[in-house]
C-alpha cells in the first residue's frame, strides 16, 4: 500500500472552503499565490509519498536505539530527514529574515498533514523545531535568533520542547528543574526531563533544547518559571558545535506507536544554557512554542487518519466476500462516514491555520480570538478523528487487520499518542471552555452567528439539511450561554461533549460550504455528515447539560477503587 | 497494579438485575443454589487474581513461539492452564455423563470473564474447547462423545476450530478445504486453514481440530460443507494419542495483542478425521460451537474492560496533578461513564446467558429466541464497551498510558481482537436485523414490551428517569416495526448503529433494575447511565433511518480510492 498526498483534497478546501483568499490578499503573505500555491503542494506532496512514506514499516519494526549514550535512528530516516531540510519545509512559515520562507501557516500545516500521514514518527522531528523557532521568533534576543534560527531552520540542527518531568505533565508549575546564575549572562540547568521527543538525534550535527526551569528567585507554580536554551554541543564563536554540554540521554521510552521517534528521559546536570525571553516568563514562551504545536497534532491525527483510510478503501476494493466488500452497506459506511470525518477534521485544522495567518497579517484581535478558540477544537477534533478512522480501517480489514505485517495496526498504535501529547485532548476542551471563554463566550458566539448567516445563504441547496446545520448551530449557542453561566467544575465536567458537538457544527458548515462550491460526490458527502455525524451533538450537549455534582457524588469505590 | 475479581459485582447482577433466580429454580439446574454460587464465583475469582493475572504480562512480553514445527507457549501458561484444568472450569457447564459439571452457562460466562479480565491469551485456550465441547454433545455420535469428551473436559486435550481459510471469511461457503472417504468411515482432509487460535499447544497432550471442509460431493456454498474431528495425534484403541496426524503449523501470526496465544496458520495433508454430525451438516454444526464462542467473546470484552477500568482507576487515585486527578471533573467523567457501560455490558452478556439457560432447562421456544436475539448484541456491545473502556483508560493514563512498561496499552491491543472474531462486530449487527428479525421482529418486540411494563413499575424512583427509558424503549420498538419493512441493503446500513441503540435501551433498563435493589451507588450509577450515556440511542436511530441510498450514491474514488 502506498501513500498518496491528498493534494487535491487539500487544495479544494484551500480554495472554497475555508478564507485562504483573504490571507493571499494581504500584503504579507501576497507571495501565496494560486501558482506557489500549487507548486508547494505539489512538491511536498511528492516528497510524503515517495521519500518519507516508504520509511513509515522501517520505523515502526527498528525503532530508534540508544548506544552509547547516543540515539541511533531508523533506517532510511537520515535520507528522510535530509529531503525535508532540503525542501525547505522546516521553515515554511519562519521568518525570511534568518532563512525562513515566510509563507502562511495554513501551507505549512497542509505540507505537515502530509508529511504526518506519510511517517509520522519522523515528522515529529521538524515539527519540534517549528515550535522552537516560533518560541525564538517571539522571544529570543536579536544575538541569540541570529545564532540559532538559521541552523534550525535549515535543518542543520533540530529543536526539542523540555516541559515535563516526573511529578509534572499537565501541571507543569510543579517542575523542580533549576537554573542558577553563572554570572556570565549564562546559566546552569540541572534537573530531569521526561517524554522528550526527538531529545537525541543523529539526523542533525547538533540538537538544541528549550528547557522550563526555575531561577533561584522564582516563586512556586506557573508564574515562576523560565525557559532556556540548552544545545547539545556548546557553539563556538563561530557558531560551530564544540564541546558537549552537561545533558545526556538517560534513556528511550518503549511505546505503543511511533517506534520511530524517539522519546527521551533527559538528564541536565550543570547544563549550560541562556534565557529564552524574560526571567519568569517561561509560561508565555511556552505557550508560544504549544500553541502552534497544538494545532499541528491535530493536523497528524487528520494526516494519519487520511493514510489509514487510503488502506482501508484498497483493501475494501480488492477483498472479495460475496463481491468487493467496498460494495456492502456496512462497509461502506463505515468507509464513508470515516471520510466525511477527515474532511471536517482537515477543513476545521485549515480554518484554525487560516485565522493565524489573518491575525499575524493584519494584526486583527478577532482573527487572533478566532484561531485561539480553534486550537483546542482543531487539536482535539483532529486526533479524534485520527484514533477513529485508524479504529474503523482495522475493522475494515477484518482479521487481517489484526496481523502487524498489514501494517494498518500500525496507524492505530501511532496516532494513538495524539490525543496525548501537547495537552490531552480533556486539558483542551478545559482550555476552550475555561481560558478560551474568559470572553464571555464573544468569540464562539460571533463564529457561530457567521456560521448561522452562512448557512442560511445555502438553503436552496437543500433546505432541510441547511435547516438541520442551522438549528445545531442555534443550539449550540445556546449552550455556550448557559455553559459561560456555570462554575468551573460544571464546565470541565462537560468540556470533552461540548467540544466534541462544537465540532461536529463547525465539520457540517465546512461540508456546507463544499457542496456548494464542489461537485455531487462533494455533495453527497456533505449529507452523510450532515445526516450521520452531525446529529450527535444533541446528546452531547445533554450531557453537558449534566454538570458535574452526579460525578462528584459517586464513590470511588463505586467507580472500581478497592 | 493486580486484577481483582469483580466477583461482588457479578453476584449482584446474578441476583437481582438478569433472571438467574429462575434458572436455579429449574429441575436442570437445582444445583445451582446460592451457596453454589458464591463457592464457584468465589473460587474462579481467587484463582483469576491470584494465579492467571500475574501471567498476563509475560504473555504479552514473550509470545507463544514456533520451534520446529511445534508451538512453545509463553512462560508460566503452562502452569496457568494446569490451574484452569484441575478447577474443572472447563467443564463447568458441560454434560455430567462425561465429567462436565452441568452447570448455568450464566455461571461458566461469570467465569468466563474473570479469566479473560486476568489473562486473555490464555483464556482463549479453554474457550475454543468449550466450544468444541458444545459441538460434540450436540452432533457427534456416541462413540465420538465417549472418545473425546471426557478428555477435553479435563483439560488433556484442547480442542479449536478451523473454519477460516485466506479467500472464505465471514464467506465461509467459499472454504476449499476437501475432505475424501477413505472406506473405512474416517475420512482424508486437505487444505489449508487460517487465524486458528491455539492451533497447536505444549500445555495439553493433544489438540483436537474441528475443520470445516467439503466432500466429493458438496456443493458450493455454504449447503455443501460438513464437520471433521482431527485431532493432531490419532488415538489408540485406548483412547491415548499415537502417532502424529497429517496436520502440520506452518506458522504463527505476528500481532497487534494476544502475544500469548498463538494465531495459527494450518496445513492439512490427508490428515485423518472423522465426522462431527451429518454429511453437508457442517454449518449446523458450526453455528452450535459459534454461537456460545459468541457470546463468550462478548465476556471477554467485559472482562478486559473491567481489568483496564481497574487500573485507570487506581492510577487516577494515586495519580496528583493539582490533586489527586480521580477528583478532577473530565477524569470522574471518564471512570465513571466507562463504569457504568461495563456494568450494562456484563449484565446484558449475564441476560443472554440466563436465556440461553432457560432455554436449555425449560425447552421453550422463547427463551430460545430471547438468547439467539441477544447473542449478537452481547457479543458486539461487549466487545465495543471492552475497547472503547481500555481506551479510556490509556487517556485517564496521560503521557503513561502510552509507554507499554504501565501495561494499560496491553489491555487496548489485546482487546481490539474481540470486535473481529467469532464474527465481526459488523456481521453480528447484520445477524441482529437479518436472522434474527426472520420473526417479523416478534422476539425483539417482547423483550421491548417486557422493559416498558417493567420500566413504569420503577416510576417511583426517579419518574424523569424511568420516563426517558420508558421513552427510548419506545421509540426503538417503533424503529423496529420501520426496520422490519425495509430492504436487506437498508437494513444492513443501519444494523451497526442499531443494535448499538438497542444495547443502550437493554444498559438502561438493567441499571434501572439495579437502581431499585441496590445502594446509593448502584442509583447513582444508573443515573449516569441513563443521562449520559443513553441519551445517544437518537442519533443512533437516524442513522438507521438513513438507509443505504447515499452510501450507494457516492462514488469510490470520492471515499478515498486511487
Amino acid at each position: 500500500m502506498t501513500y498518496r498526498a491528498p493534494v487535491k483534497q487539500i487544495r479544494f478546501i484551500l480554495d472554497h472552503v475555508v478564507p485562504f483568499a483573504e490571507v493571499a490578499a494581504t500584503d504579507r503573505f501576497a507571495e501565496a499565490s494560486p501558482d506557489m500555491v500549487e507548486a508547494i503542494l505539489t512538491e511536498a506532496g511528492r516528497m510524503s509519498s515517495e521519500v518519507l512514506a516508504p520509511l513509515n514499516r522501517a520505523g515502526d519494526e527498528h525503532p530508534a536505539r540508544l548506544e552509547n549514550g547516543v540515539v541511533r535512528s531508523s533506517p532510511g530516516f537520515d535520507r528522510g530527514f535530509q529531503a525535508i531540510a532540503e525542501g525547505g519545509w522546516i521553515g515554511l512559515s519562519a521568518d525570511p529574515e534568518h532563512g525562513g520562507a515566510g509563507l502562511p501557516q495554513a501551507l505549512n500545516m497542509a505540507v505537515g498533514e502530509m508529511m504526518a500521514g506519510a511517517c509520522l514518527a519522523l515528522q515529529l522531528n521538524p515539527l519540534l523545531t517549528q515550535g522552537q523557532i516560533e518560541a525564538l521568533e517571539h522571544h529570543a534576543s536579536d544575538e541569540m535568533k541570529a545564532q540559532y534560527l538559521p541552523k534550525l531552520i535549515g535543518g542543520a540542527w533540530n529543536g526539542t520542547m523540555n516541559l515535563t518531568e516526573p511529578g509534572a505533565g499537565s501541571d507543569v508549575g510543579a517542575l523542580k528543574t533549576r537554573a542558577e546564575p553563572n554570572g556570565d549572562g549564562s546559566f546552569s540547568i540541572t534537573g530531569q526531563k521526561i517524554f522528550i521527543t526527538w531529545g537525541d538525534s543523529d539526523v542533525t550535527e547538533n540538537t538544541c533544547h528549550a528547557v522550563l526551569a526555575r531561577l533561584p528567585d522564582g516563586v512556586q507554580g506557573t508564574k515562576g518559571i523560565s525557559l532556556f536554551m540548552v544545545p547539545k554541543y556548546l557553539p563556538d564563536a563561530d557558531g560551530n558545535p564544540t564541546e558537549p554540554n552537561g545533558v545526556k540521554v538517560v534513556s528511550l521510552e518503549h511505546k505503543l506507536g511511533i517506534h520511530g521517534s524517539p522519546t527521551c528521559v533527559m538528564a541536565y546536570e550543570n547544563a549550560k544554557g541562556w534565557l529564552i525571553g524574560n526571567e519568569n516568563g517561561g509560561m508565555a514562551a511556552m505557550f508560544t512554542m504549544m500553541n502552534n504545536a497544538r494545532l499541528a497534532v491535530g493536523v497528524q491525527g487528520v494526516g494519519v487518519g487520511e493514510a489509514a483510510l487510503q488502506q482501508a478503501a484498497a483493501y475494501a476494493a480488492e477483498r472479495e466476500q460475496f463481491g468487493p466488500i467496498i460494495r456492502h452497506a456496512d462497509v461502506r459506511r463505515m468507509l464513508a462516514t470515516s471520510r466525511a470525518e477527515i474532511f471536517a477534521a482537515r477543513a476545521i485544522c485549515l480554518s484554525c491555520a487560516t485565522a493565524l495567518d489573518m491575525a499575524r497579517a493584519t494584526g486583527d484581535r478577532d482573527w487572533a480570538a478566532r484561531a485561539a478558540l480553534l486550537t483546542p477544537i482543531a487539536k482535539a477534533y483532529g486526533t479524534d478523528v485520527g484514533c477513529r478512522v485508524a479504529d474503523t480501517a482495522v475493522q475494515v480489514h477484518g482479521g487481517m487487520g489484526y496481523i502487524e505485517e498489514t501494517g494498518i495496526a500500525q496507524y492505530l498504535r501511532d496516532v494513538r499518542i495524539t490525543p496525548i501529547y501537547e495537552g490531552t485532548n480533556g486539558i483542551q476542551a478545559m482550555d476552550l471552555v475555561g481560558r478560551k471563554m474568559m470572553d464571555g463566550g464573544t468569540a464562539a458566539q460571533a463564529l457561530l452567528d457567521e456560521i448561522m448567516d452562512d448557512a442560511r445563504a445555502h438553503s436552496q441547496m437543500d433546505g432541510t439539511r441547511v435547516e438541520a446545520v442551522w438549528k445545531a448551530a442555534q443550539t449550540l449557542s445556546e449552550a455556550t450561554n448557559r455553559l459561560v453561566e456555570r462554575g468551573m467544575n460544571d464546565r470541565n465536567a462537560g468540556a470533552v461533549p461540548y467540544l466534541s458537538a462544537f465540532a461536529r457544527v463547525l465539520g457540517a458548515y465546512h461540508h456546507l460550504r463544499a457542496a456548494a462550491a464542489g461537485n455531487e460526490d462533494d455533495k453527497r458527502l456533505a449529507w452523510i455528515y450532515v445526516d450521520r455525524v452531525l446529529p450527535r451533538y444533541r446528546a452531547e450537549l445533554i450531557e453537558v447539560e449534566a454538570g458535574f455534582d452526579d460525578l462528584q457524588a459517586i464513590s470511588d469505590s463505586a467507580l472500581g477503587l478497592a
